[in-house]
């Protein structure tokens, strides 16, 4: 049965930046890693052989938003998520959780799972550990992610102790359920077919409090699983308490499990999160910020929409080699934003998650080199103020 | 000096349709040709390159459109339009003619030209003869139409004939103001560079009127100019009436000079316009239907929004190699349309423009070896009703 495992290649003698591998059925992933978001079975703006040219390993693709539209019924028919989008490398779901508790009043949590209403059409559904892992194994991700309660910023500490428990119970409930689907299956995933298994993926909540993270950390590492991720950050905490809990909490995983920040893409959060042992990230915020006019450069954001590009026939990044720089003026990306044409988020796109891609690529090398921190110091010397 | 210049090749026993070569600075085009439209200095949802690898040989290019954004002078300092835009093939820009007549109560006509207000901002404007060729000349194009009026359908007769005889004395304007400035500029573009000038094409006007299109066809030919258009039809009036008069009109225009009706680009009138001894059209109607979900194919018209493709894991067009067709299915297409993702602008105008661009491949090879009214039969009976 082909799963997910894990190589760990090097850990940095200053810090605890490490570079691995993920092996994965649909190819090896290098780590650490920026995952491009493809919410609805599209990276968006992009077409799929273009994220892959500029390097990207893996993607990430959305439960709640497949489950809705088209429905992950349709999604299996067409021969699983790979197939239905024309992406042939690996793909990472999460689990909807994060997306059913941002619905707000629209849902409802009990022990079972989550009540709410689509934000399409307001119809009432339900996600549970359970539901979860049979919309995923219809999806045929490479790896899957447990179905979790993402505590809000600022939560007391009883509401974040009753969350994650739950969490852990709710994990307790997805392992068994996928294990289930395996015997069913003989080892196998319906949708990868022969010899291929997906895998399951734990995650850690607790919140801002440090010894909840330790006891979640303590519930999810013993389930075995062949990877974990932190999960509740990055969600309105200010970025020293983020940090603070990811100095003590990222070593409570084992150091042989890849290790994934949900959520995260920001440059300074990126090397942050390296620096104290994180594999992976995601991210919607380069394609985001991108439809919005905003790229990210080597010399910090430029927004596109600033008049004083207006007759700048430079391009984008001094600094970058990739297609858009290449090729095209700040005065052209900047008309084209100015005139709402579906390229300037095309083009904006391709540079903001090729900034990310070989942000990433450098980080690596770096760490491969013994220079992280020199690395990463040259990187904001250039980049500047956040 | 090198401008445009025609090759005719040859021309069907039985129809009128031909097949030439009309030599520009940017390189050859073969025609009969479609010409994809970049309004905006972009063909919409589109990369150049990926225009040109599905055998676009030249797009048009809207002066009325980039004279108010992002300001021709803007485009001039970037190095004219084929740098800006990033297309180093040939370019066709309109005069902003059709535009400004368009505006209808936010545009005065005299004689001096056209006083209008911007769709924009509201902004007033005035484009004449010469200020259409001045934009035309800082755009760079390789071919410059002549600014005219397009009278509407239906309109009567004295109102026609005010306007074509207007139409011609604005051409002769046309002409004397490029001369003038070829003179100035030692016969060269000063946007195209050494030894390289711009073309400007004439356009034949007289509404559905045939004697008045045999005055305009003969004033216009009068000015010997290295293309001719027709203009005014496409413009509401039944497809019977504008067959009709393309009966009577094209051969009103020399024969080894680039013939090009403007504004057209269904099928139906592609083979139609063929037919009669059209050498150029250009449409936005692929890329415009495109983004509304309706894909041209060889079967027909398919409305992709349309529930039968909800399970339909077959491609857009079975008879089609083109990029989507290759690697996307109707399912998917469909579920990018409903999710509004910018995906399915993009691959829905791929197919779009490949299916019309291979049309016309198809087309060309059928009078290279005689048989064009055999395609054109086999054509309609795959494609079915309009």
């Amino acid at each position: 049965m082909t799963a997910v495992t894990f190589d760990l290649l090097k850990t940095d003698e200053r810090t605890r930046a490490r570079r691995g591998i993920v092996h994965t059925p649909h190819g090896d992933i290098q780590t650490p890693i920026f995952m491009p978001v493809g919410t609805a079975a599209t990276v968006k703006a992009m077409r799929p052989e273009q994220v892959e040219e500029m390097g990207a390993q893996i993607i990430l693709s959305n439960t709640y938003h497949l489950y809705l539209r088209p429905g992950h019924d349709i999604v299996k028919e067409a021969g699983g998520l790979h197939k239905f989008m024309n992406w042939n490398k690996p793909i990472l779901t999460d689990s909807g959780g994060f997306q059913v508790f941002s619905l707000g009043k629209m849902r409802k949590i009990t022990e079972e799972g989550v009540k709410f209403q689509s934000h399409i059409d307001g119809s009432r559904h339900m996600l549970s550990p359970e539901k979860s892992i049979e919309v995923q194994h219809a999806l045929g991700s490479d790896i899957m992610m447990a179905f979790d309660e993402c505590a809000p910023y600022p939560a007391d500490r009883d509401y974040v102790k009753r969350s994650f428990e739950r969490t852990s119970r709710w994990l307790e409930r997805c392992k068994a359920y996928h294990e289930e689907y395996c015997e069913r299956n003989g080892g196998e995933s319906q949708v990868l077919g022969e010899g291929v298994n997906q895998s399951l993926f734990g995650i850690m909540q607790g919140g801002v409090y440090k010894d909840m993270r330790r006891e979640s950390a303590a519930q999810v590492v013993d389930m075995d699983l062949p990877g974990y991720s932190i999960g509740g950050l990055s969600v309105g905490e200010p970025k020293e308490i983020m940090y603070d809990v990811m100095d003590d909490c990222v070593e409570l995983l084992p150091k042989n499990k890849p290790r994934y920040l949900m959520g995260v893409g920001s440059p300074d959060c990126l090397f942050e999160g390296v620096e104290r042992g994180i594999d992976m990230f995601d991210c919607v915020l380069p394609t985001r910020i991108a439809r919005h006019g905003m790229a990210m450069t080597s010399q910090g954001r430029v927004n596109i929409k600033n008049k004083k590009y207006e007759r700048d026939y430079t391009p984008l990044d001094p600094n970058c080699d990739c297609y858009v720089c290449r090729n095209y003026s700040r005065a052209y990306l900047r008309h084209l934003f100015k005139a709402d044409e579906i390229l300037s988020a095309m083009l904006m796109s391709t540079h903001n998650l090729h900034f990310l891609i070989k942000t990433m690529e450098n980080i690596r090398h770096s760490i491969d080199e013994g220079r992280f921190s020199e690395y990463k110091k040259e990187f904001f010397d250039a980049y500047g103020e956040f």
